[in-house]
């Protein structure tokens, strides 16, 4: 049976060998490392949620292979209302932990576009490789699978393309096509999610021409497979993390990124589904940030529903009325609307794929994605804002401060303002910081591509010359009036 | 047979009883005087475009009650692929005439909202408003009707109830209530669409209590019903229309605004649909606004097309690379799907009324609405600055001077700039100017009501005491923390 | 003595050569013709302020030259204090017309940058322009003269230099050097003030090379000197400044810009302060656009300070309290303020010129401009919001509908509200109207110059290695890394 | 003589006593514990700068009392180009150390805001805090000390006035009024510079009545008074700072906030500048927000030059010529300039109190504080734009990983990109990092006060009434339009 508690999932992550990597040191068991429990613990909710009877609808379904009930985060995609539920279980998650789907978002999504790519290259190239993804499909929907995806590479020097880079393991590429599977070589970085993943599919990360054909793939692996060694990213406040202390263990959730190094990998053909079909490369960038740009507004707005309810604590907690923000906290709400309505928009406006897959409209998803670079920067200053000095400036003694047996009474003396106790002051303003500049922020910028590329895809599909002829029809201008030539 | 052709609807107009006035003169002939007959011929567009192939399948379907084909602005809207027709029609027609749709636009929402509406007091009182409406309907789709919306009212001293008012009328309300029919009296202002339309829905312009039930009033009536006059509203450019000019000609389309003066006007009871039934009049403003305010996404997105297409015109007619602009006009392209995008999310959210009418996400609809009051202005600076001076301060000389014998060919070898001629230069500065000064500016911020109300709407509709628990959740906070009490 | 009266004044503009045409006719006394009446009495008032106890610090001041009095808008500008009491002037006129004010704006600025470049082109060519400058300085602070100032030219292809255009007219040209004076010929477009102005100083559209040095033109010429035509530009609003009702006689005041067409005209050798040395035509730009970006902020404020006005008395016509919209307008405070204090910023920082001329900063002012062409949109767009549907769509019917004998009376009725009556809150929502889409929107996206081309400033201003240098040292970066080479 | 070395300073900060703790335990030496030694080597620079022929003028100047040479943050600030001065010195600190100048800026602008306070408390009351007041900065020029300043107090329940309070603590008081001197007990929370600085002025928190007359308080301190316990507030980045590695020592710079913690601290008279006279509190609030409004402009447009500086580093050091980003990095530039500039205007607005101090313009230097709570917000969001996913997710290994034996150079390989080494590119990324989303955040939002209060300051400075006066003449309106009266 495809549902899976969350101790089915701890005891699954035990299993794997240990081969992740944080401050220098090996990381034996993810459940309890104090680096990656956190973000177990953030997973952990989501195989709870599956088993509670008022989100069970949001975090199961049924397969469209087996009919047999699973996690949704294994399902097909294959209509708006698909990609719409998708998105509503990924604010229901951010809300309920702060952070990030991470295993359950990005492996789910590579998964339902590799079903439309892998379609297309089998009917140009008879490969069986849709075949071999739907087993693994099935395989992962009866183990209720988290799965990571890693799309980044390390790339090198920009200007140049993979083949032509001074080391060619810059970007992950096939070192050797054997009978029976490949051997993999070179490195994945920032990959989210990878510290709570059992598997992970590895996916091209740019659009490739023939001479790059190595560098066309795409499989799935487990996450302690032989040769793989996995570094933790660390960002600013992690440190904070190692820490038992309320300070530390608020909020008992996170999310990681993985920077993933592949040693001359052996992955078997059953779970290689393209290897060398260049072209399809684009196909697959095209199609997946379309569905990840959409549904990636829904991330940002559970963030950002977050944002108000801290900002309403906060206020209280100050001992102000939640009035004395009502604009602010409206203008946070909008831009929640605006990501979470806007990618519904996207994914309405999509079109299905022959093979099922449900895409996102092109241009609305990409113009999201610019909204989800933007908005919540916005919202986030008005958490500061709202939250007062003690929020943003992090004007807040340490936990081992504020019980300190010398003078920790007479700092929560000093804490205490308004309704709440100068714990429940803390704690809150401990929350604010942690959204706001703390490791509660997202990786809004960049995840899933930059803006700027973004921008690119706006401005390639919007139909600027048809515009031009709107504008002139409505003036009956009959003169063609071209681009004026390039001066040399 | 419901589809009519631009000839039979000027028929229709001309048949209409002469009852509109401006500038102090009564318009003898709507199709033909120069204060009307561009809104008429932007009208008479959809009548085009409904028996053009390459559009027919936007501006017709076929009827749900007959499964003859109809136009489209005469159809019911009972699903989300309905609503986003509604908004797709109308990005189209912005797109052809640059401005906005007028009377195959309101009469069109209020019919399916009065739909709704009826639905429900007919259940709890017994009569039969539905029928009356859906006789109407089939009346409308047989005549493939222009139909203009009214909901506001003069509204007098704006802190009192209409029953409060010094002056009873300034309120549109029941007079009298005949054994056949109803006698109303007041105003209605600002009423978009008036000049083209050949009947008007006349609906409740606020929600209001039992003491108001005098006040609580929706029918339709034919624009030229005995007892009412029209007074078509001015803006700042519309002299410049009276001239038959080059300058004046282009474009040969716009919109107008209609003030309703009602004096004791009789309405026949089987066009009159809700008649004191007060408390339904919140749910009309409800659902009306709903949906007005997802689908006007689509119409400020047209415009914007048309802005985007006017500016690649414009750097052409100056001479310069539609590449030195790349950055605002993508920043264009991305201010109109957003307003698109997330209007056709929120008619994804949208749910089904019992009566079978759809109903737009509510708070969606009204973010969008904020949306619309802000970006299309940022949209309009964009146009203004790609164009140039004489696009932003309207410097450029009258088409009097532009062809005068004495110095008009002076000022048009002045007027060259690359490649285009003098003449198309200036007619698409004029479309520029026309499109952020002129009178080709739409009524976004107040049309369909005040951002601030639906900013309102979208702070009622924000959970913030659940979204407080779970900041609470986040942190392990036990205690409950109030807004502290009001102090005396 | 230098101070003239409003009757002075008048009795000069009427003295002058009727060659201002609009709308195809000739304009027989610039005083009394609607289409310019109202901008000669915006001008009339600064001579009323100069002799306005209350006023008169800030309108006049003593000549440098001749320690006698006069008005301020003929001083030179010599220190911080004088570039600031330039604002303070203008802000002011501002507040009391509601508009800019031409003639005693630009040509002040011009003839202050003029007396620098002469200064360093006599240096270095032993001519006497300074002494000639100064003359004609004393002679206009002696008849208290107003001047505008004219820098576009129409220019034709904007990718080729004015030497190498198909017609040679498109810039401003010295056609013919005679022993006593030139001969010029070609038009400039877009000029402020014009037709309020006794004269008019000719100054170079851009920064020349050597092979264009018969563009390198400064000087200045009465306006109705022979040869020279101008047409005055319309903008949509301006035909209902033709009108003679209490509409088109509110505001009375405004701005107009003219068209300036030279067909051979000769101008005498003391008129002239550049003629041929093209090199420092890009000095003049560089000094002329500081100031003028720095002081346009106070141009912009004032006309804010008016919406702020008008947007109070709009609430409160609507019946509203101020307080309803406090935010927005300590927004639209916020926005003048940015302006305003930002130009004394680039004031305060700016350098004294070895002639005594004194140059506002440069980055700052261009910020400046910046600044200019997007923040008063944003008030613009909330006086529309705060003020209504009225104001946004001109949803008032035409004074001649207000006033008709028929329906009038029912008109007015429908229009009161709150405290104020129906004519004076038409009369309001009509300034509004204006300030925000009549003739009252000042041309600060591209007067004195483009915002891209100001960016461009900015940029050059920007020490970018430098900054990098700082980054580098802070964090011990001994490594060189410059940009990487182009590919080819 | 007045200026001292970096090693006079740090023999000072090392001859205090032990009063400061964090985490827990006490700090023996502050210029060795890892916890501050980075803020005190960022406060040495300033020495350095005064003894540096490059930077001597803007670091040092001399004494109006004595004429000696002395550094600049103990001068008087008598005069516009004084604070100019001030501001400069602000943003060139922030260039060379990325961060906030502390205990070299607040306690400067206390000591001339009360050099014009107590000249009016003297005038009224016959004290000679002026005297007293003299005489310390007598000796603090002498001595060139690092002084920082205390306002913000604990507050308790905010709808409470500091008598109200249950715990009469939580605003610092005058416990007891001695012979020689004052006895005070509460605490001061959120205090910049304390660990940097030898001395601290203590200053009234805010705008006290008769009743809190023991409130209405000032002094300056050693800051190793006898009775005041330091606590060093924590950030989410700052356990990184405890760290030796790589990472950690970049940037060697920083700043912190302490918590001042009163017990029954006796304060002689000679230092106590104000003691019960409440009503010169709001006197002084109102000076010192002026010109510590206007100034702190300079701060984070010094922080927005190192993020200029840092985003060019980066997109190189990524691979990416400069250009690719050159309209971000100009609307970064403007940023900056908007905050600087418009402080300077401030300053150039202001006026010189009778005492010889000069004050800030009131309505310029809050709508300043507005923007430094807006656009540096947005100057970050851009810097992690261009710095791309290393930048913004911080997803870059730890330095231990970086370095270590076994995969450290695997790693290093793989962050190579462009013409920088991996060690160049992985500090650069730590930079954006930390200006972002690190300790180099400054608190712009709420140093200083929060923007709400400075929207209120805004609110009070416009003349509402005199701008809708303009408007109503401008319009001819003579009947008095007030505000509608208050519905019951």
């Amino acid at each position: 049976m495809g549902l899976k508690t969350r101790e089915d999932y701890l005891t699954a992550l035990r299993k794997l060998r240990p081969n992740i990597y944080k401050f220098g040191e090996l990381i034996e068991d993810v459940t309890t490392n104090p680096a990656t429990k956190r973000t177990v613990e953030s997973h952990c909710r989501s195989f709870d949620a599956s088993h509670d009877p008022d989100m069970s609808d949001l975090y199961t379904t049924n397969s469209v292979f087996t009919g047999r009930k699973i996690h949704r985060w294994n399902s097909m995609l294959q209509s708006s209302e698909d990609l719409i539920s998708n998105m509503n279980l990924k604010r229901q998650n951010y809300r309920r932990t702060g952070t990030c789907s991470g295993a359950v978002c990005v492996g789910w999504n590579a998964q339902n576009i590799l079903w439309a790519v892998t379609d297309e290259i089998d009917e140009e190239f008879g490969t069986n490789y849709k075949e071999r993804l739907k087993n693994w499909i099935l395989y992962a929907q009866e183990e209720g699978l988290t799965v990571a995806g890693a799309l980044t590479d390390a790339k090198g020097d920009r200007s140049l393309k993979p083949s032509q880079q001074a080391d060619p393991d810059v970007n992950l590429r096939i070192k050797e096509i054997k009978k029976d599977g490949i051997v993999i070589r070179g490195a994945k970085l920032m990959i989210c999610g990878t510290a709570a993943s059992q598997e992970i599919f590895l996916l091209p990360g740019g659009a490739y021409r023939e001479g790059d054909k190595n560098y066309a793939l795409a499989c799935v692996v487990p996450r302690d497979i032989e040769g793989l060694t996995v570094i933790e990213a660390t960002r600013p406040s992690d440190r904070r993390d190692l820490e038992d202390t309320a300070e530390a263990d608020v909020p008992n959730t996170g999310i990681t990124q993985g920077l993933l190094l592949f040693e001359d990998v052996f992955v078997p053909n059953e779970r290689v589904f393209m290897c060398g079909e260049y072209k399809y490369t684009s196909k697959f960038i095209g199609y997946f940030t379309a569905n990840y740009r959409a549904c990636i507004g829904a991330c940002v707005a559970g963030q950002g529903d977050v944002m108000v309810g801290a900002s309403v604590l906060m206020a209280r907690a100050n001992g102000l009325s939640t009035k004395t923000f009502t604009n602010k906290l409206v203008d946070m709400s909008i831009n929640n609307q605006v990501t979470y309505g806007l990618g519904v928009g996207a994914c309405a406006l999509g079109t299905q794929h022959p093979s099922g897959s449900f895409i996102a409209d092109t241009i609305t998803a990409h113009t999201n994605k610019v909204m989800v670079a933007t908005l919540p920067y916005e919202t986030k200053r008005l958490t500061q804002e709202i939250g007062g000095g003690i929020v943003e400036t992090g004007c807040m003694p340490s936990f081992q401060d504020f019980t300190n047996p010398q003078y920790g009474e007479l700092l929560q003396k000093y804490y205490k303002a308004g309704p709440a106790s100068a714990e429940s002051r803390y704690k809150t303003a401990r929350l604010s910081e942690w959204l706001t500049i703390g490791g509660g922020v997202p990786g809004c910028m960049h995840g899933g591509g930059s803006p700027d590329g973004a921008r690119l895809m706006v401005r390639f599909g919007t139909p600027f010359e048809e515009y031009m002829d709107y504008a002139r029809k409505i003036m009956g201008i009959e003169e063609e009036i071209p681009d004026p030539p390039k001066k040399k």
